[in-house]
């Protein structure tokens, strides 16, 4: 019979001497990129490595669109916005006559366009001020537990990336804190969020209109006002970077120049960091788009990029699977 | 001898037949405003309460200026500020000629006073604007471990409530996120509220003023500009929290009328909350003054607390020790 001692001496060898866990990105090809990723990690989390920093410090910053989930063929929280205009044409018949409501619900989408970014601006307006916060949160988790994509026939939130999936939680296995860093609304994202990469809101950092406080029948709520607070793309991303995380990131991931100030900012402090672009180049499992795309525009932080030796991230060959509901390529 | 199993029974049963651990809020006495802590604490994090709330949402707000650190003769960052105003001079020769410059050199802080908002935005931006973030961030270290309260000779960041930090700490180990939402510089803050408090950058939001993201000789840097981005003080603070955090906190601590719609805001939300107010009582260890003085003004705050049964600490009664350095009263 062995001692209690032998047994705990045992099941602590078992334990150092166990096959090594499954593989924590196992979406990604053996390819550069995926061993860029694990090469980081190892270096940033080992005690004792002269590149290891302090779990505190460990900050990533995702952007969204393009980067966490598609983005074509329009931005989904344009694809919210114009849904929102349909819903409530009824209770605007004045929107008829007016632009670009009306070329927007004849299905004009060029005239709309042609509007530029004045037209735009009264398209988001209309669509994401005016209300609570409360009740603007309502809509959006109404919306996105129930739209679908043109494309795919999908939920959006299933058009996410499944390897950025993996390397979130990869990441956050790793001490890491994800934040989000997004052009997208910040209260768009919020909603849904959480629930879909674990990022929770208090994370999840995005551009903003202005909101006013009131007491409204004795309760204290938020009025969504039609202003612009911020606007968190290009060199906005490091000042909301600055102001609301307070610390610079080691590990940046965007897929556009929308992103590359963000991704000079990281690469711009001391000791090892990570900084990578998702380029997509895969039009039969997403699309293929990069320096004269109107969306999500990849021209000159690949060219930095290439440059300074920054990760880049084929999706064609460098993952396995796009998204949760591919079946996995080659295994 | 006793198997294996029995052996683990008994060290199980030891475990929770333990005595408790000791008092986590050791500098409270055994008052209403504690009892009403720990009853709040209890109720929302016991499992099957009908008041529990998971952990990602035990969100707690906290002043800082008056809540956990004091605020008198003058608020902290005003003093370093006139500091660095004195620091600077011999660099800027005009000040002798300029209000409220010159006024503040030959110690007429009654002059500065007199020049109201507009010398106070003077001040503020001469000595808050106009350098890097990481300038800006060592200038504020530089300070804060050495400069000495005029009162105390003690370091600024000694002159913090004993009793607040046993509460945060306490807050954190029952699965809280601890937020500081205050008035104050955020830049001027994230110096040493981790330190100090143990509440990292990334959770301490307050004022601030706006950056510009430049390239300099090669390397990126992000300027502070001479322009408020936003005051976070008053209806401002729900605003904060909101765009910040994205999520209603069910505890929050202020101490003055700043605090009012913070308060009211997280008041607001459905279940069991903890709204409390640190009353400035106690004239003989800190300070005592509420309705009538010009910093941390405690009026209509007070009201509502009394009216709706928010907790009001008092200083002189609930606390049998204020800062780290004071010995133990009666114990």
């Amino acid at each position: 019979m062995r001692s209690i001692a032998t047994t705990i001496l045992a099941a602590g060898l078992a334990a150092l001497t166990a096959a090594p866990a499954g593989d924590p990105l196992p979406s990604w090809n053996d390819t550069a990129a995926k061993r860029a990723i694990i090469e980081f990690v190892g270096r940033v989390t080992r005690e004792g490595s002269p590149d290891f920093v302090p779990a505190a410090e460990r900050i990533a910053v995702f952007d969204n669109d393009g980067t966490l989930w598609s983005e074509q063929p329009i931005y989904f929280q344009l694809a919210f916005a114009l849904d929102r205009i349909k819903a409530l044409a009824p209770q605007r018949p004045e929107w008829k006559d007016q632009e670009p409501f009306a070329s927007l619900l004849k299905g004009d989408l060029k005239a709309v366009l042609a509007g530029g970014e004045p037209a735009a601006f009264k398209i988001l307006m209309a669509t994401h001020a005016g209300m609570t916060t409360d009740e603007f949160g309502k809509i959006v988790k109404d919306w996105i537990t129930t739209a679908r994509h043109p494309k795919t026939g999908r939920l959006y939130t299933e058009m996410v990336y499944q390897p950025m999936l993996e390397l979130q939680a990869y990441l956050r296995a790793a001490g890491f804190k994800t934040f989000i860093v997004s052009g997208g609304g910040v209260e768009f994202m919020r909603i849904w969020t959480e629930r879909v990469y674990g990022i929770p809101p208090e994370q999840t950092i995005g551009s903003s209109i202005r909101t006013a406080y009131e007491i409204r029948d004795g309760r204290p709520v938020l009025v969504r006002l039609p202003e612009i607070d911020f606007y968190d793309d290009k060199a906005g991303k490091p000042v909301a970077i600055h102001s609301r995380i307070g610390r610079r990131p080691i590990a940046a991931f965007g897929n556009s120049d929308g992103d590359h100030q963000m991704l000079q900012w990281t690469a711009g402090g001391a000791g090892f960091r990570l900084m990578a672009l998702v380029h997509h180049t895969d039009a039969e499992r997403e699309w293929a788009y990069d320096r004269t795309s109107p969306i999500g525009r990849l021209d000159k932080a690949l060219d930095e990029a290439r440059a300074r030796g920054w990760t880049v991230i084929s999706m064609k060959d460098d993952w396995n699977r796009v998204f949760p509901f591919d079946a996995p390529k080659g295994r």
